[in-house]
């Protein structure tokens, strides 16, 4: 079997992450991890026996003197991939598009990038098709990835007219959480509408999707908290049907006892995902709650996970490994342990 | 000229608030603080020269050892004052309503308490005349406090048709953050609708408005975002103009480096506030933005602070001080350096 | 081979744990998981295929209506078990113990219950041998298993005089910081020594050690910052040798990038750890200070992992499984990857 | 009555405290303050009728754009004054350090810049007179500040042998914690000793004084734990009127409620003190414990404004308004309601 060989560029947040799920395709072959930093982060993916390579010679020398071996540099990774994923940050990323370009090779952007630097903006349920064979794409941010996934959802059953949100996004990651942060605040996104509303309708134009966004004093995940006008009065049912077509949105219970993005994360780590990651949005079941024409939810967004499966999936649409996406989301989901239920997998 | 004797009950966030406002009316007179507590919240009030009382013999014993100056118990206290502001805990409360009640004392209650214990919710923009000469009344919360008041001020001007509010709410008062508080993490109410909507209808039924609320882990303050579907097409302008018709709303901007919950706790600090309150919502005037007929706007609520002016007019309702509320409200404003601007004193 | 047939009663922090710790002794077999929770933390236990038990009838019910499959009563799981390890909270345990003695069955209590509950305290690398054969014994506290850890090295190297120390306490813990915690303050313990240090002298009396203890507002860990005058002049490599003759504390180093809790409980997430437990105390090797004969030093130290391979160490020794103390801890080490070192492992 | 002109370079956190406080003094003036920003932090300064000043001309015209009445830039107020309080960042100051220089004007910094930029560092209670008449000195740190203090006042009573110190340091001021701060974790100094031990011996080289230092995630004050050699064996009663002599420490005790920052700070905003500032050294009377010649205890400084008093009396001494330093810490005490406890004033 062909196997895309897939280059990671930042071994930040998601870059980490997205090089341990590349490792789990059977249809992909991690062929290295690309960083500039000598310290811890870098080798616990040498540990992990990951090809490590630096972005230029400076941040080489470092990581030679830290004891790590250097495979080579950024172009020589490149020279041994069929596609890049950049998970650098974002004014590196804008001059890594040029070498891609450059040497023709493919690649993936995420959501810090301008959907115009590739001119596709990914989200796996919403568009794979049409990223088909390109060669690049931008897999939007995770709050994007959230807002597509769910109000796509609610379009295919033709009940969404009008959504708008409010978003509480985590102030920090948690791994430099003692570098930067607020503290005993919440601090308001200056401009309203707030760009993850025009962002999603990168993906999907028909969305009609208003946000207003809020940095809070935590570090583990977003809530994002939804009034939307329905095309016509509906049920909780009919609601909750059309959420679940989606594979990648799971029910969680308040009545289950999780009522806090605290619990939901420590029952992540529970079911043993790595990192505690949650790939799916979580959505309160028993707080939705419809009233006539309107609906009300919350749910909750893992800023540092929910794009993994996406990437993957964009890999596989740009390098044409699955012509079908529902495939592609399947294998994805299998690999990573996404079962459409937190708790399906267990009773 | 008469002064109205009023009696505080409760020396918690409110009743200190409540006593010291009291304190700084012409035409009140503190007639004494009733409490629980023998620590250093009470050796505050008896600095102040109030005059302590206390809830029952155990408490007054307590006091005593402390060396407080016990004046009485809290009949004594009820004997001396025309009306009582109650302004203890939730059970507490219920419990003392009876003995008010049964001793023909006017009273007031806070949001804490159901609106059928009083039958009457008062918000003094909004139904400052209904309260008039009435036994009793309940100020409804700091949230609901602040969504009448501004919701009142587009529906006199017409612009009024639906309002869809999230209500982001501080996890714990700062003098006890170190007893009970949320960490890391965000907590949903379970409800939706939350109980503000419903409960700014006990002041105005004519108000169409749906809440959500969560929890976030910050002391300092509430956070609203609002989306707000007008009667009709509307400009930045007009809406402005009916926010600024409450003389309890006062506009921010994000542009002043006003751009956090912080900030603007310090601006209170900065220009001398007692305790840094603020006592009107805090609306951001660069924020709040008009989309056709809808529109989207963010405010700021001092949960500890909002309904002190409240409190202060609806003693004077009750007790016939003035029948023109604009009258009281001006009066109260003036009392507590309310002027619809926290710089137009200044400048 | 024999297996000790081990229960876990309580499905807590330290509960569900050992519960997954046992599971990965090839000498040990888990007989089962006694809670009362019906919620989503039972579900995760079912979900491991662990034998669920109920604590009563109550919580039985309330379980099987969650859909679990309740295999009995707390009577039933002792009645198959060799021994009992009691995760339950301070106030319960001490009811269980009764049920234990009477049943006489082997137990292990945590540093929540007092020396006297059992009459032996325990910390594997200090006594193990004293355990063997006993009936019971309590593993002590997660801060006083670091101290006796980290003293007991230096006393075994002869330099250890007099040891004082400052503790950071985390707050709570984060699956419930949803419930309880404190905001934006710290919370000395009021007494002075504080109970951490008498507490190390009941695992070995010859340890002068005083604490002093603050709560501070994290949920991640615990930080030590100890002062120790040595019994003559050393040097830092002497100093670095002796804390190294404990294969259960590690170096870190501030130069790697690991300079804060949130940095080191990311690590313990790449390298894979269940939960990103860290069993080690975390001494940061280049932070250490040796100025004539004081000694200056800070660790950090996993509240909810540290005392589970001393709770797995506990159980050999109660039940003879393995009379050579440092056998067993070599054991317990390798089954959940201690190795002394977070990155010998890697490179 | 001569008074001193004094300039307030930087109206930042300490700089408008500075302000605030030379404007209480009857034998000084405040001649003006300096500033860059434009925001409603300066307007605040003139909103209190303090002459305001641009540091540039660039400050000056944005100042000028909001509104602000500039009456000149910094050389113009250097020239209106006798001495200037330099409360500029770090870098900044330095420059401005030459400028005063040149201009011969007498000046003030904080603990901030390094000792050998003046040669001198104060603390009032331990060497006001060497300060009589310099040309310039530098006010100690917070946390330095309240180490001299207590210190000294120890080594007055010949108690005093050597003290080694764990400092708990807020992350971050209330105004910028939407800016910077650590979330949910610790961030330990890398460097012990930490400097606060050597800057305490620039004032007093005879304080015997070793401190470590962590970063904690709360933003009200700091919190130290000491532990004391003593000279000999002592009592409570014996270390409690030590360290009353110094009188801007003061006593609270765990007993009366105040266990935690959080209650200090509101016990400082309820006795009327501006941004609920408290000048004091906050030294827990009842968690002080004397073991034979040992000494432990905690207290709490208010980083934003122990030094204010300190400032107060630097002006006095380097001015030579008062060549008694009793008398000026008398006088500055008296101005800022400084009397050795929180509750003698009230009771």
């Amino acid at each position: 079997m062909r196997k895309t060989k897939v280059a990671v560029n930042g071994n930040g947040v998601i870059g980490k992450r997205v090089a341990d799920a590349v490792s789990l395709q059977d249809d992909m072959l991690l062929s290295g991890v690309c960083d500039v930093s000598a310290d811890w982060r870098i080798r616990v993916a040498a540990s992990n026996d990951y090809s490590v390579y630096a972005f230029d010679e400076a941040s080489g020398e470092q990581m030679k003197t830290a004891g790590i071996d250097v495979q080579g540099y950024l172009p020589d990774l490149m020279a041994a991939s069929d596609i890049v994923v950049d998970c650098t940050p974002k004014n590196i990323a804008a001059q890594n598009i040029e070498h891609y370009k450059n040497a023709g090779l493919k690649f993936i952007v995420h959501g810090g990038e301008k959907h115009e630097t590739t001119g596709h903006s990914f989200s796996a349920e919403n568009n794979y098709q049409s990223a088909m064979g390109r060669d690049s794409t931008r897999v939007v941010s995770c709050n994007t990835t959230s807002i597509v996934r769910t109000l796509t959802a609610l379009k295919k059953a033709g009940l969404l007219k009008r959504a708008r949100g409010t978003l509480l996004r985590r102030a920090t990651d948690p791994w430099e959480s003692h570098l930067n942060g607020i503290m005993n605040t919440l601090v308001p996104e200056k401009d309203i509408p707030s760009h993850q509303g025009p962002d999603a309708q990168k993906v999907d134009p028909e969305l009609d999707v208003i946000t207003m966004a809020v940095k809070v004093p935590e570090t583990l995940s977003h809530l994002h908290y939804w009034n939307v006008q329905l095309t016509r009065n509906s049920s909780r049912e009919e609601i909750l049907a059309a959420f679940a077509s989606s594979t990648r949105t799971a029910f969680i219970n308040y009545s289950d006892g999780l009522s806090a993005n605290n619990a939901i994360k420590e029952l992540m780590l529970g079911i043993g995902r790595p990192y505690g990651d949650m790939y799916e949005v979580a959505m309160w079941e028993d707080m939705l709650k419809v009233v006539d024409d309107e609906l009300f939810y919350a749910y909750v967004v893992d800023n540092q996970a929910i794009v993994i499966p996406e990437t993957i999936d964009a890999i596989r649409a740009l390098t044409d490994l699955e012509a079908d996406g529902s495939k592609s989301i399947e294998k994805t989901n299998s690999s990573l342990g996404i079962s459409g239920s937190f708790f399906e997998n267990m009773l």
